[in-house]
């Protein structure tokens, strides 16, 4: 199959015209301008079929997850999206299901802003590699090593919903138990999940640490609490939790998929204190939902749980 | 299994100590300082098991080539590498084939000095993509729509070893007809490809146009041809043979690996006459070999063999 043919078919429209792409898709290389003043960030995800996506998965939903995973980690280092190079691996050249795929990563790539300036195509199992670029102003980059004791632990958004929604694909009986509504709302989370990328670019600068909690709340903190070396004391019931998973009837469930699930895009955030006002008026002003605030960072290494109903930003 | 600690116990030899490096692996996407007055060079290339290298093969040689083929393309544009990223598919944590890939990477990196600054692993069938990111002076990127009339075409090395060396290790009745020396070279022109980073630097700014002719010289010659639209002349007779090649007694074989055969990683670069002196003295200068013309780029497209012994720079 010719790689060029292929993907300039199927991936025009994701190739936006911007003219910070000198030299986009069917040189040896993309060339790139990149702004005055600003790094470079950088970030690589693999979605494999049958592990990362469910085999029979929706391949527009495949397509906009695939960027999206990758625009999730580029929010968390709180940087400004710009360009992507995708590198895909099919089994055979199934035109209905690349024709979904590349709605999918379209939609998204236009959502968010980013242009595809690069690519491989290639022959075998269904593996999906977007390697997403970025830009942060110089020195503002959230880093997970950079959590100070005495910083809010606070979160952009309600956690779980991921998980939730996964299981509501994968079974029936808890979708009977669900309202359509509700059901659809967890189902939506899963499949296409929405990186926090405005949020990230509005705290960086002002907030100290940041990671996408993808991997699940517990373990993303404790990334973040490993590389800073201190500890957190967290209040459970402060975790921001949304109305479609609090219909889901099973508590114990429900709090194990938002304090282990995965598959959530929110960003797990650490600022100063005094940060806090002017990170939520900014939020403000760009119409983004507030931060919510549910822990603090030690000194001492360690989670510990807070007291219920414990205000940590008093 | 951890990602992270699998890389960093895998891949720590690759990590330079490289102060462009202002986060590397571990956070959720690297952190980079680009060169001022510098444009971004990007690209992606993927190796799937049983399609892209041999299912038995040496997984050193794997690691080598899976970084050297995207180097080669960074070459082609005439940039400086500086930076790349790995996602890495793997059936099962297999230590020693871990071990002898994450070899030949480091080496390939350490060879060329380029940093390994993050990735992604995932378990499923063998797949490597590696993303190479580099850098080129400001509008001095080498680009295959950039051929014009009059330009001469020339090749920095002798092709025709990298499908050569394929056949030694596949047909042991070719390997008996060779004398080891040959055979061994031709073998690893195909398993560790040398990527012409310097010989991209020094004629960048000088050759119009560029391509490495991994995919053969004629269709490599024919996308130059396409994207610029112009055609050529070649001397088939002036297309560099290396002594290795030579030794293989089939002449007709010999022709159809060196127009077809692939798996090359020498240059292709247009450039005007004029320019001929100057970027030969640059090579010179650099200790490496000439550049060998072979054709001229025409107005009428199409491509047209020349009478042998055409000397086109005349």
């Amino acid at each position: 199959m010719d790689e060029f043919a292929l993907i300039q078919r199927f991936f025009a429209s994701a190739q936006a015209d911007n003219p910070s792409v000198v030299c986009g898709i069917g040189d040896d290389a993309a060339v790139l301008a990149p702004t005055a003043g600003t790094q470079l960030v950088a970030c690589t995800d693999t979605l494999v079929a049958g592990r990362h996506f469910l085999p029979d998965a929706n391949p527009y939903d495949v397509g906009w997850k695939s960027l999206a995973v990758n625009l999730s980690d580029l929010a968390a280092m709180g940087a400004t999206q710009r360009w992507f190079l995708l590198a895909l691996t099919l089994p055979e050249a199934d035109e209905a299901w690349l024709a979904g795929f590349a709605d999918g990563l379209a939609a998204c790539a236009q959502r968010y802003g980013i242009a595809l300036v690069g690519g491989d195509t290639t022959r075998g199992p269904l593996t999906i590699t977007i390697t997403a670029l970025g830009e942060v102003r110089r020195g503002q980059a959230m880093r997970r090593d950079a959590a100070k004791a005495g910083d809010l632990i606070a979160l952009t958004g309600p956690v779980g919903e991921g998980a939730a929604g996964l299981a509501v694909l994968q079974d029936p009986a808890l979708a009977e138990q669900l309202h359509d509504a509700s059901a659809q709302v967890l189902i939506q989370c899963y499949a296409r999940p929405k990186p926090r990328l405005a949020h990230g670019q509005l705290l960086a600068g002002l907030a100290h640490a940041a990671i996408d909690v993808s991997d699940g709340l517990l373990q993303d903190l404790g990334h973040v609490l490993g590389a800073s070396s201190v500890g957190a004391a967290i209040d459970l019931a402060a975790i921001p939790t949304s109305k479609a998973l609090r219909t889901v009837p099973d508590i114990e469930q429900r709090q194990q998929w938002q304090l282990a699930g995965g598959d959530d895009y929110e960003l797990l955030v650490t600022l100063p204190r005094n940060a806090l006002d002017e990170a939520q008026s900014r939020l403000a002003h760009a119409n983004l939902p507030p931060l919510r605030v549910f822990g603090e960072i030690r000194a001492e290494p360690g989670l510990v749980e807070a007291q219920t109903g414990t205000t940590f930003s008093a």
